[in-house]
């Protein structure tokens, strides 16, 4: 894991671009299969404690309200290695995820593909999300 | 490679969800490695080309227009699956990038990471992006 001190989370979150609401698009990607979980957003506070406590923070947009990722779920995500994009722009974050990272109790948000030529659902609900969120 | 004809990915591009400016972020992430290359955006038309044609197109924010990947460059990613997210607002391409992702050179655009409690750069450059873009 690689945290940061205060500071140069700080000095680090004050470099990347934020949009006009103040955040930027953040990926997980776990770390030891290269499976990518979600994506989510951040504003400075997020990306600032995100970097020091080493558990994965995002910015809820539908609850303006940081989201500390597993808070009412339990499936938190910690953190294995900060980086980010040449624009400086977009986030991507190698976690380890404990359980599921989707909502709907599924181990990524990504179920939904074109496969012969239509729409298919790809991965099964390996939690059900009334016990994640119970 | 999963594509689909133009009535199909019409209506596929018509069931997700894009922000103010029409666009919805798409990530790039290597088929047989599962690197993830890149984090770019699509508006609808951006979706059908790529879901009809095979070759991803997104939309170019700097330039307000699409932006066939590798046009320029000669760096093409050919669409392997397309998936997307539970609140069907965020794309994920399989996708079989030639040579290099990024526009400096290097094979994918998160070349920044945070290690031993510094920012570090964490891939070299492959092809001189004077060759990428002359």
């Amino acid at each position: 894991m690689s945290t940061l001190d205060a500071k140069s989370a700080q000095d680090l979150a004050a470099r990347l671009t934020y949009n006009q609401a103040g955040l930027i698009p953040a990926i997980a990607q776990q770390a030891d299969t290269g499976e990518v979980l979600m994506m989510a957003w951040m504003n400075v506070e997020a990306v600032v404690e995100t970097l020091v406590s080493g558990r994965v923070c995002y910015y809820s947009r539908s609850r303006s309200k940081l989201w500390r990722k597993g808070e009412r779920s339990g499936q938190v995500q910690m953190l294995n290695e900060f980086r980010w994009d040449c624009d400086e722009d977009t986030i991507l974050m190698m976690v380890d995820q404990k359980g599921v990272a989707c909502h709907t109790g599924r181990r990524n948000c990504f179920y939904n593909a074109v496969r012969n030529g239509t729409s298919e659902i790809i991965s099964d609900v390996e939690i059900n999300p009334d016990d994640l969120y119970s």
